[in-house]
């Protein structure tokens, strides 16, 4: 287990400084993707909250930061991260547990635990499909060897009855989710998001219940940035995108 | 078997009056969805065109008008539907060999053959959701006994190496057919189709190739009308949609 030390370390503002976390300067950092998973989650002041694969706590310190009087657990398989997990946690004066175990091994008192809602964005890339040569940890946490199917499979069992499920990921990876809440999960709703009006969208929002039985639903597009193409550098996010990055807002879920 | 007598028929125009149907009054009744299946097809003259569940032809039609010298053949269960296909084949001067079987007990001569593409609409509600009490063939065209994972197998047995399967569908069965595709057909994209700019996709296109190893595509919804709400009575299509669906364009596939 190596810790990282604050030379490596870079500290960084989310939700218009909200929320502050420090990140390896080298390793898997935070973009939008956890910010916009957090904003996703319908919780309630007062629920318990799992995050699967928590890294730095990117995900669940935003969620706190938006939703009072949240019970905040992290599971994180990588030492370093779990620790820098609880670092941000108390540097932004929030109760998160954080358990290093492996989601498809998690130790006898998590397992007796259920909860409200649990948060994932897993690793975007196959195990062995995308290599950081002498970053191990980079590696696992953009290409766990973890399957998606056990992500899902350990965050149903986690789930209370009609706890939700919220996971970001990549859209080429729909069918995957897709055929991992099979059985498992329903009432799964699909939110694509896009860079832009008119373009694919490159990663989605996957909600799924515990014992839901609604049929599926894809939603339409959620589109992050003005414009139809990149016309300049500066900011360009559409405004209720800006008001859950910078603001702090929930993600307008479609009804 | 029963064959519809003339007073139980209408004859409709498609694709601007390139086509023309005669179909049940009361009954199942193409819209446009067969015309935008048709248009999503890549074929090529000289290639062979199987539909499954070719109904009274909308689809099958729609291709062949756009796409000269296919090799057309046709699956229908229902065998007063078959008869209105080869009927509306003949009327449209078109070959089309309808073969009256279940497509998951194809008839020995149809299961030796290979095919370029293979298109299918299958029912959009499954046996038992939707019932219209007194009309038997529209309760099987609306929501047969078949699972969609039937479709799926049948077409990809039935696909030549390299070749196209597109499947127009409810979006709430995305799921099913993804898990039908898990293992028989590869390099999957989706279009979903959606009313309007903003609102939830309806349908979407499924395209699969036999052997294809490309990633999973979830394209930019294909939005049908102009506007973001109804507003007249009166046509609303897209340019490119209206292109489609009375000039006889092809579908503008995503790249």
């Amino acid at each position: 287990m190596s810790i990282f030390s604050d030379s490596e370390l870079s500290r960084d503002a989310f939700l218009g400084g909200r929320v502050s976390l420090f990140q390896p300067r080298r390793g898997y950092r935070a973009g939008i993707d956890p910010v916009l998973l957090a904003a996703a989650v319908p919780a309630r002041a007062g629920q318990a909250v799992l995050e699967l694969g928590c890294g730095a706590g990117a995900a669940i310190l935003a969620l706190a930061a938006r939703v009072p009087e949240l019970a905040l657990t992290g599971v994180e398989v990588q030492p370093e991260y779990a620790d820098l997990a609880r670092r941000n946690a108390r540097d932004n004066a929030r109760e998160l547990e954080v358990v290093c175990a492996d989601l498809s091994d998690l130790p006898a008192g998590l397992r007796q635990r259920q909860f409200d809602h649990v948060i994932a964005n897993p690793p975007y890339f196959r195990s062995g499909a995308h290599t950081a040569a002498g970053d191990a940890g980079r590696a696992t946490a953009l290409g766990g060897a973890t399957p998606l199917e056990a992500w899902l499979a350990a965050a149903a069992r986690r789930l209370a009855p009609r706890g939700a499920l919220h996971v970001i990921q990549r859209s080429d990876r729909l069918p995957e989710l897709l055929a991992g809440c099979a059985g498992r999960l329903g009432s799964v709703e699909v939110l694509p998001l896009a860079a832009r009006a008119g373009r694919a969208p490159d990663l989605v929002i996957l909600r799924a219940r515990k014992g839901g039985r609604a049929a599926f639903r894809l939603h339409a597009p959620l589109i992050l940035h003005e414009g139809t193409r990149h016309l300049c550098d500066g900011e360009s996010y559409r405004a209720e995108v800006a008001q859950v990055l910078r603001g702090g807002a929930a993600l307008p879920w479609p009804e």
